[in-house]
């Protein structure tokens, strides 16, 4: 199949990557350049807009970093929707806003293109072997065409609804769970820690016992060691899905206590200096910092 | 082996026929009698205090209610350390504080006898399936002992440390990062009832695929389909450990938001009128309440 | 002087008036023209259009309802920018964002018109009586022009700084630590409560003594009384400014835990169906509620 | 009157003093015996215990640190009630469990004396100027004889109810308002020193209108400052006042989110260092580190 591809970042590259090896002709954008070497070395073709790869595209995916570059690459002259033939599907990875993919559903529609939202969970190593969790929404036509293509880049793929919002929403409440994981980790290192129990050894316990889903087993080791960097899921982006997913439930009339603490603490812990060096664990600082078992970084 | 069993409870009951059912002898015993009959039935001797059931025993194990049921067992004239003989080793596996355990050690000690503290993560049925995560501490000696018994009651035995009181530590943080996961899926719950998502359906997506934990998918559902009951893991039950973990924590000088939030939400939950009646799960109601999709109850 | 004034709410009528009284000539408008008929037989003139109160206005005030309402009196062909004479200045009264009075600002100067941010702490009957406490920010000789007029509606008019959106932000600021204040005596009277104490003697003994400011006197015996109407602060109005100011400390980076709670009770309490016929004081029916102590409303 | 005073601490010297300055004959007892020098250059007889203090009083005052000190001069060989004689009256002045309370009264009836709780609010200046604000709970003969002492060493004296555990209750309300008022002011510093509004002008425009109450001028030019030295009320008994506030809470089934976070504030700011050589105000400090403007100490 013909798919243009935007976004070539830590999580697009192995995505697209993964639709070359699976045989598909792949038209790649990234804003810089030089993140396309690769891809062009496995065959892609490189173009020089959003437009250009959407143009004789069958689908259009995009993972980028936020609500403000998708509509960047989606719209404006240079856009997959100015690009686009009619009846062409834009597959939409990113963790945007409910409020954003809803407008984008709407405008694809008027434009006679396609729209479905497929939200990945993972990290880059996840996504390059094929292991990431999708979660898609869109119509049901839409995703007749989507779920083949997605099903090569995960492991499972999960349709949550008719509207691609809601394939949104799922995402941010996965990540919202993720920082209340996080958090919750947080505070039993602390403890361990003044109780002089390794963390470690509190994290192994637990984490290969009753809590042996994959977020505890990733992000227990890191906070017992108080290990923040290289970034798997940078904190910002953390702290810019927290706040979309406190958006979505102001909008919807749901208190998210949980999601406020956590808001608050990636406040915290950006005023310390943790920043896009850091991982999405760093977030944990905060509860090591106030029962002082915190190591100085 | 001769072993003494007190406390048959939900989680006592089929332990101590899993210990009978591997080839020891018992002497059990219950504060109401009948809940005995089961256990005699399949040939363990009931007998009327905790004192005798120590009497000839090698092992005593403890599976009572609280810290006060633990030393009304234990102390006293008709007690385990009245009864039992020089040299026997006492394997808690109640949940209690860890300042009950630390004098619990010491009192054992000062009267010859051995003390483990061997708590354990899993529900009833959990504990009849043998499939108990058992966490274990306490001097050598006395470990060599117990963990052979142990692993006949678990999957998987942890040994935490080398006093008592640091698998009691371990068992009370367990259970507050179950609180917090219950916490977090209500939360999340909430959002999904309000975007007209169906939560069971958010619930099998997450559960399913990042969040495959055991205590994920177990609560997930009864707080997707607002099912308190019957109680698996009682309300009160989980507030008391919630109570002890705040006491621990406060006297190491941790501060632990979540457990604080929790802390709020058994008192509003109880205020509501939910009780021992019904299950740990219904800490979620005061997220989905706060949202306005909470069903009446 | 003359003086242009637009919107005349709760708020605004009163201080209007009393610029009336002061002896000034005033031209007002409002959105819904009934609301001037007092101002009319007063002796104001009442006009069509912020643009035609603003034409010959030394000074124009502005007390809306939010950022949208000023943004619309303000710009645009029937607005005060397009109908003022330079030099003129424009006061406004309004609880807007941060962001929103920095832009305010810049396209005034831009447009060569003064102005000047005075927010006002106080309900309707304090503006009636002048008792207004009122907080300026803005340029040296804009505030040279607009303190006169303003020490006529207040009792007392403090400078902040020199740029606008001080003033703005100490207003919001005020505005949680009322909130704040209002979730304080919500907790204390429920503990009350349910200790058998009449929550109206606490109130009482702790406000006449030394918690004696106003905000105290005037919203303890409403909580303890649990008489959330008429509204003097209207609900949705004290929620928006904990909005703005939650997005005022987000962007300059500070977490604010009890703005935070506030946040997330004004949801829970909006989701019971307290609206804009409740006063700002419903927001302790949470803490109430979650004692067991609310009355059914 | 002859009256024994016990505890001459920084509360316990002004009142007294004062009690001595009206005229009466005091028996003072203090367990560090060189803080009753200026009590016995002024007049007073230093006696050697409470007991001896009693012996022959209408009245015994108490005023100690805690629970556990205000049980030790009560009971035992020489304690009160084994030096008082029939029908004498305990003024307890101290800030207890509501538990300790039902307790005391119990015992004191049983022992045919009289039990009053008569709390105060003010700090050791206020306690020297006559200043204090007593909050007085007791049977209505008890209160009676304590009434017109009370008087005397304070502004005002309130009746709370006929229990004594009330006037405790009162306090610990009172002092979580006080804590919750500290956090609050925090966070508005925090907010301030991050906008570049110096928190002093921001106090000052606060404090001297809308929050004008004596705490508000108290701790708010203190937090701006950050100046926590010298204690004027120290920062563990304030720690220990709000644990007792929620433990008074439970019990009743009552849950407090803000006197939980303070609850949190005071282990993390206990975990920095600060100690009894601070001031309560210092709670506000983890607001202010949080934002990442709080100095180095």
């Amino acid at each position: 199949m013909e798919i243009g591809f935007i976004g070539l970042g830590a999580m697009g590259a192995p995505i697209a990557s993964n639709l070359l090896a699976s045989g598909h002709q792949l038209r790649v954008y990234n804003r810089s350049p030089e993140r396309t070497e690769p891809l062009r070395a496995a065959g892609a073709t490189v173009v020089a807009s959003p437009a250009v790869a959407a143009h004789s595209a069958e689908v259009v995916f995009t993972m980028v970093a936020d609500d403000a570059a998708l509509q960047s690459v989606t719209f404006g002259d240079m856009g997959i929707v100015a690009g686009a033939q009619p009846g062409a599907l834009h597959i939409s990875m990113s963790t945007i806003s409910v409020d954003s993919a809803r407008r984008l559903a709407a405008r694809h529609r008027e434009a006679g293109l396609g729209f479905v939202s497929a939200t990945v969970f993972g990290r880059p190593d996840s996504a390059a072997q094929r292991k990431l969790f999708v979660m898609a929404a869109g119509a049901e036509d839409h995703l007749k065409l989507a779920l083949p293509l997605l099903q090569q880049v995960g492991q499972s793929v999960g349709v949550v609804g008719s509207d691609p919002w809601q394939a949104n929403l799922v995402k941010l409440i996965g990540n919202f769970m993720l920082t209340a994981l996080v958090e919750t980790l947080g505070e039993a290192c602390a403890v361990a820690g003044k109780a002089d129990i390794d963390p470690m050894r509190l994290v192994e316990l637990l984490t290969t016992t009753v809590f042996n889903a994959p977020p505890y087993r990733i992000y227990g080791p890191a906070i017992a060691a108080q290990r923040f960097q290289p970034p798997g899921f940078a904190l910002p982006l953390g702290q810019k899905d927290n706040r979309l997913m406190l958006a979505a439930a102001e909008a919807l009339g749901v208190p998210m206590p949980v999601a406020s603490l956590v808001h608050d603490r990636f406040l915290a812990v950006r005023a310390r200096g943790f920043g896009a060096a850091h991982d999405l664990s760093a977030l944990a600082f905060e509860a090591l910092a106030n029962a002082g078992v915190a190591r100085l970084v």
